[in-house]
């Protein structure tokens, strides 16, 4: 079912020195940072060759990921997206199975323009796994 | 510098069910499980499209995972390796720009018998960044 590690996405407190890092220390392709209000989130892309790293920085009031930051002052590692071929597919899969689709269960347009879903860490060992459709 | 994303790797209390999360619920290709004594873990490998997740299973007495599981009983993301083509002149330009290098600064050899290095997670946004050369 699960195709491509579509990006590991990393909470941080500094979006600007996140960049840096990744730009000037690890040497890394860094886009620009776009803010995506819908998405409470403003976002840097790091290109590596084969997949990306998300910087996020929280953007307005209601930010998923202020509370994630607030327990993680220093930022941290915040999910995985894997890509699928048909997001109803794996969604009725994954419910079969048991595993917890977080909201309403049904798919949002996502950050890239995609459908996208979110898994219960719980059952993912721990880790919020997000489905986008490819 | 960094090429691609060799891994994320997440640390699990339960290697078994793990792999089944990974191999029936998400409908991943994983290997079979492989110790490791020298690294004190027991991995499955997660053979995604475009790059790789690693089940660790903390092995041994010693298991440099074994503090990350007590802290995070249910298992979560350990670290992300990025891959190098030098791994001696990544590590002299990361030290020049101030970043740490964990242990003694020299290359160990890796779960893939490739020179590998630990970077802290403070100079790197909280995460645990290994470096290998590819």
């Amino acid at each position: 079912m699960i195709g491509k590690l579509n990006h590991v996405a990393i909470v941080v407190p500094d979006l600007d020195a996140a960049t840096k890092t990744y730009r000037d220390v690890l040497g890394a392709k860094v886009s620009e940072p776009q803010t995506l209000p819908a998405h409470g989130v403003t976002v840097v892309f790091v290109l590596l060759d084969n997949t990306k790293v998300e910087l996020l920085l929280p953007y307005g009031e209601n930010s998923p990921i202020q509370a994630f930051l607030d327990k993680n002052p220093s930022g941290g590692i915040h999910h995985v997206c894997y890509e699928v071929k048909d997001i109803i597919a794996a969604r009725d899969k994954l419910k079969a199975s048991g595993a917890r689709v977080l909201g309403n269960g049904e798919p949002k347009i996502g950050a890239h323009d995609k459908p996208v879903l979110f898994l219960h860490p719980k059952d993912f060992i721990g880790t919020l796994v997000e489905l986008e459709q490819a």
